[in-house]
């Protein structure tokens, strides 16, 4: 082995904590390209005898923990997806038979993915945990689509927000978004299309503010198609956009035609 | 060499392209943890022959790239920075002149960090670049501190801010944003911190909301210290909370106490 990353990744992890059997790891797997993972994510998915992994999580990142058990737990083809209390208690249960086990998501835990709902959990068995940061798509998607999400001169702020709210509760509110002016970036932003834009409308944003999908972020297979807020919807239909697609919303879309 | 990471690494970035002479790559570098480095870059830092750096960026993620020239363009005990349009010149002369530049930046190089300005000035000049991903401060920070940066039934919406803006245009309107009574991460917090505050309490937000600083965030010296978003003034004066430091400001911040 000649690699001259060789030397370099295990002088760099020297001093961070090695996982320990009996600890869950709740780790970022970033938007898709497995060259977004972070070191440490590589070196806990080598570590693990047990990983637990959504539908979200590239299969390349999967092959990387050779020694682990695999345990499936999304939806996939519009199963019904395994509740969330069910999730807990596995982890739960493999911390306590001793395994070393990494919780792998898409993207970031703790946006927009659950994984501070698994943490209390685990907080509450005396599971000890850590949270191991991933890319998150809304900026891993943008960057390789050609958008800056900050611009000096455009934008001081971004909002983060989902299409897909598990409770009522967590809907965004759109028409108080709009009114910021911001540009906004919707993760699983197919869900409730319609009435996202609606909203975002009716919340004063112009219907000729620049909008784009970006289809299958960092992946192989990622699209982009730059359209307006109000014409997303027929956008959507007309270019068949299919999930996972981020949305973004606002001005620095407008960027990437320079860029 | 019988690190088990080392077989990965290489198999992983096995289909990325290579920095060629004559190339940029905006390169981000993550909140300040070396472990928090993704693959690629860690790669690009180690095939770089020129090396543009900040001040946020650690110094042992510079010296990754052992055979780069090291160019240091932030600013650092109170000295005047370089201009943007002088770093903007560097990189094209550096890229004219053959070599395989790496332009690293603290956290994201497009999430308040300019790279969108580097980007637009070197499709002027008809320089090559890329955009790699880094972990964002505002993720990577909350993480280490156990806070969730959203939570099912708390948010489904984070707004990401900056304290610091170059031109007036970008300094986040903050009453609109406590408006829409969803939690904010603001980075280089410190900067107009009364005036932030001011105008969040003035958009609605109440002074018991929640809010904690994140100093140093996912380095050795990191510290979080929790207070309330009307009590933020006087906690930065009381504990003495020193650039750079993240503030978060929303009900998830309370969720730390349970993490």
């Amino acid at each position: 082995m000649t690699s001259p990353n060789f030397f370099a990744i295990d002088k760099l992890l020297a001093n961070k904590p090695r996982l320990k059997a009996g600890h869950v790891w709740l780790a970022g797997a970033g938007p898709g390209d497995p060259a977004l993972l972070t070191l440490e994510v590589l070196q806990a998915l080598r570590e693990a005898d047990a990983l637990v992994h959504d539908a979200l999580v590239s299969p390349e990142i999967v092959a990387v923990a050779e020694q682990a058990e695999k345990l499936f737990v999304g939806k996939r083809g519009g199963r019904l997806s395994i509740p969330q209390s069910d999730i807990n208690a596995l982890l739960i249960r493999l911390a306590r038979e001793g395994r070393k086990v990494v919780r792998l998501k898409g993207g970031h835990p703790t946006v927009f993915a659950r994984g501070g709902e698994e943490a209390e959990a685990l907080v509450a068995a005396g599971v000890p945990y850590r949270v191991l940061p991933g890319i998150t798509s809304a900026f891993g998607g943008p960057a390789s689509a050609g958008i800056p999400v900050t611009m000096r001169g455009v934008n001081g702020t971004i909002i983060l927000a989902t299409g897909f709210a598990a409770v009522s509760d967590d809907r965004p509110n759109w028409r108080t978004l709009a009114a910021t002016g911001q540009p906004i970036v919707i993760y699983m932003g197919l869900t409730h299309l319609a009435e996202t834009v609606s909203e975002l409308l009716s919340g004063g944003l112009a219907p000729e503010t620049p909008a784009a999908f970006i289809e299958n972020a960092t992946l192989p297979n990622e699209r982009t198609v730059a359209t307006t807020l109000g014409q997303l919807g027929s956008t959507a239909t007309a270019e068949n956009i299919v999930s996972p697609s981020l949305v973004v919303v606002g001005g620095v879309v407008a960027l990437r035609d320079r860029l």
